[in-house]
């Protein structure tokens, strides 16, 4: 029988108190209302280094969540990723107290210039020694684009040609600029930098227009790790095109496995190899040392969930005011263009049962509709092991309920189960998170990689 | 006598090898090449805080310097300011290593949203627990402008109308968005966030359309401490109606007066009260044991100028290709817009003498321009008291010839001298970067600061 891989484990966190599990922050033993203080961030990144987690994925977004009853109140009562700073700003901090856990940060390209967002993660990766990732996200919120100086959002389809535009240009700074060895630190010859080997990129398209070159000297990972999340038609193309590893949040295993089979097909006519992308999916496990203490768990957190803390969520991430529909509507025939995935999602769980608008914060549950694992060490390692043959995915965003709670429960229950059945890296973690997640391939983007089309070709691969 | 007033002390930093000491990156005890290591940056922040400086300086520009020749060869080759990173994502390490030391860091408003620079601000005061400034600048270069998606810079006036309003709309969103105590984290009752409390800003104006509200809790200090930088007319106004502290650059004492008295005449006409602005201008100090120690040293490190690196800092500040001149070409027959403030102070040292274009490596020196002490500890001190009085200045913005050797060189044996005087403070310091520097007015803006105009009633200043 062939040893079973190692699943890939990412703590899954937000700069907001509160983050998937809604009014849980409510629990006395959660601290996640010291989001704004450093030391909750380094505790956090200790505590997933030492348990050998792979990265800290941090998600963000730019706006308020207002969809709700067409304010932001019942987010800002509740806690529903509000408020909401920076994500970028405590990773180096972070970075200085662990050694080898990696940071996925979430960074829209809406509203960001590829010549300066080039220049942070390039810096992050220095910072690093080569332990950053880049979640690239298109915003989805209104609220955002109205205080970022648009009428409304920008089209779905042409968010993901900007975006697509976007990452080619930063493909081109990041790889396609410097040489290997241009910044040479001469002090004999006085020369630092090899102007002979840093090239403009000369990059005029339809939104940018770029001639570089880049500001920064190459990074240990030249591109951080990319990370993307999208299950739009749209989405699964970038990621396939793009990514590394991709985030699939829902509660329906089988919907999480087609999503994984599609954008798969799809990377295979792009060109890119067998593996070339790693899947991700959310998953909120309550553990304790038996299976009836981690019910009692379970059902003892369920108290502290919030209706409205998950109606502000579920609004949020399907563009819908579900305030404005009567609780018993069955979610099925409302149409909505941007819910089609979560409701595909919901349509797959508990064998056909009819969802109402009343039901949304029982379908958001402890995980916002990521897949939830209740259980003592066997059986939570049985679960997890099962979900990721049935999701075909490579590993899990843990969110946490609580936290740190859920990260030290996982960690002091499953986390041995999981390491006795070969199924956490062994290994002590060598090189940078891309080598972490890619054993052997090196720091670098793979060649079928097409920011390897912008490589130059005096860079070693 | 009054006892004199503890002087303002900032190291003055970029995240580059070689800042304002052009070439001295080559000297063999400078360390300035790792300025991409987190260790690097942790070290100065530890060595700084130790010493009792008030903060860290960080400049940055957002292009290459590729006025001279028309390309940035000379720039990369001499590490002139080259590579470059990005400023702020360094500081939440440093924080975590320091307890005192503010962070002062400069962001152009020409390339930012409000709406996300706020959040940045203040996602970084509540890291720092209170510890950060913002310089504010107008971004010069035109290599910024074409790799942002201009054809060329926007207009130096217009610059400042946009920042003016840009900067009205971060006050709103600091000042005016979330009432004290909005945030009350009532597990009992469930509420984190009283919605009541929270205001949109409703900003709709010339450049931007904000409705708000912030995204974040108030910080410490809510407003950053306002740094601002600008010599021109225009930049002389923003500084009078905004800034907290303005640095002004120069050679030449009786300028720097001039611009000081100046601005102050302008912030009382703006109805802000005496003292509601510190200054501080640039000096590099090369410092030893005595003076003929300082002297050879400050000979040995001469021998590192680079006059490259000299010339590709000048064209970049001045805007103009000294290339393209003849080395004879007296300087004040060159008619240029942007140079003027730096030509005016050139005017001034040296008691008339006629400056060449071959002159300016020579006048860039070891610090770009700047003030320029050589001593050994008592003429050093002396140096420095009677350059704070002459020009009117609070402070310093301490530039490195070397890195950290310079720093380590004032902290061992200047900074003992100054102690004795009484021009270092002595109490331990206590509370917000705002209250360290104005001590007694509490963590926030004062009243007549213009920003108070968009403070809640409910705020308490």
């Amino acid at each position: 029988m062939p040893q079973p891989e190692p699943l890939l484990l990412n703590g899954f966190m937000m700069t907001v108190p509160g983050h998937v599990s809604p009014g849980l922050w409510r629990h006395p033993n959660d601290r996640s209302d010291r989001y704004n203080r450093l030391d909750y961030w380094l505790g956090i990144a200790r505590l997933l280094e030492r348990a050998g987690f792979d990265a800290m994925f941090i998600a963000d977004t730019l706006g308020q969540l207002d969809v709700y009853e067409g304010r932001a109140d019942a987010s800002l009562r509740t806690a529903a990723q509000a408020p909401l700073n920076d994500p970028l700003l405590a990773i180096s901090a972070m970075a200085a107290v662990t050694e080898h856990l990696g940071f996925g940060v979430t960074v829209s390209t809406t509203y960001e210039y590829p010549y300066l967002l080039a220049r942070k993660f390039t810096t992050l990766d220095h910072l690093t020694s080569g332990r950053v990732a880049w979640n690239i996200v298109t915003t989805l919120l209104e609220s955002a684009a109205r205080n970022l100086g648009l009428d409304r959002q920008v089209d779905h389809d042409e968010r993901y040609d900007q975006a697509q535009e976007f990452v080619e240009v930063a493909y081109k700074l990041w790889e396609g600029s410097w040489e290997d060895g241009a910044a040479l630190r001469d002090r004999g010859t006085g020369v630092f930098t090899d102007p002979a080997k840093v090239h403009p990129i000369d990059h005029a398209g339809t939104y940018y227009r770029v001639p570089g070159p880049h500001l920064c000297e190459p990074s240990p990972q030249r591109t951080p790790v990319l990370f993307q999340a999208g299950t739009s038609p749209r989405g699964q193309a970038f990621a396939a095109r793009n990514a590394e590893v991709v985030f699939l949040m829902g509660a329906d295993a089988a919907a999480i496995r087609r999503d994984v089979r599609a954008i798969k097909e799809l990377a295979r006519s792009f060109g890119r190899s067998e593996g070339a992308i790693k899947f991700v999916t959310s998953v909120s496990v309550v553990t304790a040392a038996s299976d009836d203490e981690a019910r009692a768990k379970h059902d003892e957190y369920r108290r502290y969930l919030d209706p409205d803390a998950a109606f502000a969520l579920f609004s949020a991430f399907t563009g819908v005011d579900w305030s404005a529909y009567d609780r018993d509507t069955e979610l099925e025939y409302i149409e909505t263009n941007a819910s089609r995935s979560l409701l595909t999602s919901l349509a797959g769980i508990d064998g056909g049962r009819r969802w109402k608008v009343g039901d949304i914060p029982e379908f958001m549950g402890l995980g916002s509709g990521g897949q939830t694992v209740v259980g003592g060490p066997r059986r939570a390692a049985d679960r997890l092991e099962q979900l990721a043959e049935e999701a075909e995915v490579d590993g899990f965003n843990l969110a946490y309920v609580i936290s740190p709670g859920t990260f030290e429960d996982f960690i002091a229950h499953v986390l041995p189960e999981l390491r006795r059945r070969g199924r956490v890296r062994t290994s002590p973690p060598v090189g940078t998170l891309r080598e972490r997640i890619f054993p052997g391939v090196g720091p670098l983007l793979p060649a079928d990689h097409p920011a390897s089309e912008f490589r130059l070709a005096a860079v070693a691969p």
